[in-house]
């Protein structure tokens, strides 16, 4: 569970439309959908993630007293919807992409249908927690199609944008494929590996570079990364050799250096010459500073000696594309397809699946958008049942399985779409049943 | 209080070197400064946020039970940390610019001074906690500075990375002068002004949106912003005018409308006419949709009859520049200065303070880094003391305040620092003592 799980985290108009729903007696069965409209420039597919905090929330949400009192003094509303939030609780259905699923454009990931009110009610929390999970999720996922199988930890909390962001960046990645994080309260929360050793700071509060390393030895004997760059990174791995032979006498082994500044390739084939030559294959080279995929990648053109990399800032702001065009809206109400039609946000009406279809190869060949009522001979659909009648009707999907779907999912991919830095789209065709609602809808409601 | 208050929120590293420090009786006093290194190339100032978030966190930080168990099991760790831990709370000092402080590359913003462990202790979470509140109090200021008293509000939830995020950007951008927040929990929590009216979504719900205008004015007759983009703005229009007739012969006035899509600045000058030409300049016309301080400054030249202006996913993930290249470093410890040296990273040793110097117009001149225990006889000192001994000095700063410092601070500066394009530097100077304390420093850790 989330810190916040009260429905109050929410735009005001939400509530405001609330009231005249109930003033109206509007409280039909609508139907939403979470999709992105378009996919930002960088990215040509985009990780599902961030479900299991959103059922979570579903399951839990409620207004508590004094949120209800603060309410009831905005001016803004009448006893009628204070009552009526005093009462809530999430009861609708919730069809869903399973987490670690690829998607794309106007795809539905997530489908609520209930009364208007309850679907009103969770919708900004529901978009603040799917995009962020999304967007680190895909970010991580790039990173490992760059680094292959290096090492990869998240390293993003002090930079990620408050707390809740560092905890779900550090679930986000690690479903993606990372190896583990910094963050501790993460690593509690949710059993990812935890990582760390030292900053710069423990360096320069010893007398020497020399003296630190030793302290570090005796009080992390298994867990022996060393930090070379504070002062001059060359010196600094002649200083780990020197340790590793006093080590030695004493069966203790030096994982790896860590390097955090200047030129990474550079720095790096230095090092590993240095730690070569005196007999150290053995002690890892770990890189950390602005990393990303693209700087991954052209590491790896440089064939650069590193095992390893610690990533953050990039990761948790999703530095190159740190928001979704991505929205929830109304599709049905009462029955009857809904869709806007605003300049560049228009939507596909009504309830929809997504079929995937593979090549023979068992790459992505297309989606297609449908309506949830079609039942197409052939596809997968990546919509599937989570919720009914406000009650879950799994168990979390253990974060395992999670990694081993992205794992699955990203082999899927044709070289296009693994492409980092050119854009390739995936083609998404419409149902004809759909195309004919679409047109029906237009007609209904000719603005 | 944020609803995250453990240290437990930290990267393991600190852990690992607190470890090292108990094990070695390195806990003598250090002081640690948090500053930005380099202004990202959008901003040419940075407004101090957090402060208070940050003093709130350092007042009750303590570990629980369940978290000392956790990190018992993990391997990581010996008993003393763990004892250690179990009674920590933070004891030091504290100084700080007030938050709304304009501030530049290189100066302490927060300069904490207490025992080696403690320091570090809190080090992840400072920098969680000042970073994005930064972030978009500087953001919300240069949107401010493009509106000049045009209403703007904070639209930004949905987009904002996690719940914390959503929050602390209410809280932020209101403090650098934004008019109010749509997010109702951050109103609540912090006595900011809450607005919001309807969605695409309302619309859609009814048969018509005339229906949906009307029934919005029965249950919101005070709160009368009426959304007309959801099918085509100009007829949208047509609709307020006639709902318009209809009220006036209930007394009940239409504060504004509402467009969210298309060309801004186009559709808006569209709409004026208009209402104008039908008799009702007094509906005002509210903007939002991908707006930033950019495109105000475009709007502003078009003259576009914009009334206000709902800010979101740019403000709420400073999507022009997502991260600080921010640091908290070891300055001193033990009573000798230390200093980082790494490529690109290096700092200016020792506890400091800075000074700020103003033309005779009141116009910021320059501000000169000084050390801590300088006094010079021109300047004004920008840090000052908020917690001694872990207890703090005086009660938190009332929000209505710190909105204030900041128009004051945003009137000092120079016409080349308020351009919203154009990157401009400002001179900070060292003080010689700072230069001969770099200097002896250098000498003394040859690395």
């Amino acid at each position: 569970m989330t810190a916040y799980e009260s429905p109050q985290l929410t735009d005001l108009y939400q509530l405001t439309m609330v009231q005249s729903y109930l003033d109206h007696s509007m409280e039909d069965k609508a139907v939403f959908e979470f999709f992105v409209r378009k996919l930002p420039p960088q990215r040509n597919f985009l990780v599902a993630a961030g479900l299991e905090q959103l059922l979570d929330f579903l399951t839990h949400a409620h207004f508590s007293d004094d949120e209800l009192e603060y309410l009831a003094s905005s001016g803004y509303f009448q006893r009628n919807l204070i009552d009526y939030l005093s009462k809530f609780q999430f009861t609708g259905q919730v069809d869903a992409m399973p987490e670690g699923t690829l998607f794309f454009a106007n795809e539905p990931v997530v489908r609520i249908t209930a009364s208007l009110p309850e679907a009103l009610l969770i919708e900004t929390r529901l978009i603040n927690l799917l995009q962020f999970p999304i967007l680190v999720a895909t970010k991580a996922a790039r990173c490992r199609l760059a680094a292959a199988d290096k090492r990869l930890i998240d390293f993003g909390l002090r930079r990620a944008h408050g707390a809740e962001a560092g905890v779900l960046a550090a679930r986000a990645s690690y479903l993606a494929g990372f190896d583990g994080t910094s963050n501790v309260l993460a690593g509690q929360q949710y059993g990812i590996p935890v990582y760390g050793t030292m900053a710069h700071a423990y360096i320069q509060a010893h007398d020497s570079e020399a003296q630190a390393f030793q302290n570090f030895a005796v009080s992390q004997p298994n867990n022996l990364v060393l930090l070379i760059d504070t002062y001059d990174c060359s010196r600094g791995a002649e200083r780990v050799i020197e340790l590793a032979k006093q080590l030695k006498a004493k069966n203790q082994a030096i994982k790896a250096v860590r390097i955090d500044s200047g030129d990474l390739g550079h720095e790096a084939a230095r090092v590993r010459t240095q730690l070569d030559r005196s007999g150290h294959p053995e002690i890892g080279i770990f890189a950390s500073s602005s990393v990303d995929e693209y700087l991954i990648e052209q590491l790896k053109q440089q064939e650069a000696p590193i095992d390893g990399y610690g990533i953050g800032t990039n990761l948790t702001t999703s530095e190159d594309a740190p928001f979704l065009n991505c929205a929830y809206k109304l599709q049905e109400y009462a029955g009857i397809a809904r869709r806007k039609r605003s300049q560049g946000k228009a939507t596909w009406p009504g309830s929809k699946q997504v079929y995937r279809h593979l090549r023979s190869n068992g790459q992505l060949d297309y989606d297609q958008l449908c309506l949830a009522t079609e039942t197409p001979e052939q596809g997968q659909p990546l919509l599937q049942p989570v919720i009914r009648n406000g009650k879950r009707l799994g168990a979390p999907e253990p974060l395992d399985l999670l990694r081993q779907r992205v794992k699955q999912q990203l082999s899927m991919l044709t070289p296009a779409l693994t492409n980092l830095s050119k854009a390739a789209s995936f083609a998404l065709k419409i149902s004809p049943s759909l195309q004919q609602l679409t047109h029906q809808t237009d007609q209904r409601f000719h603005g």
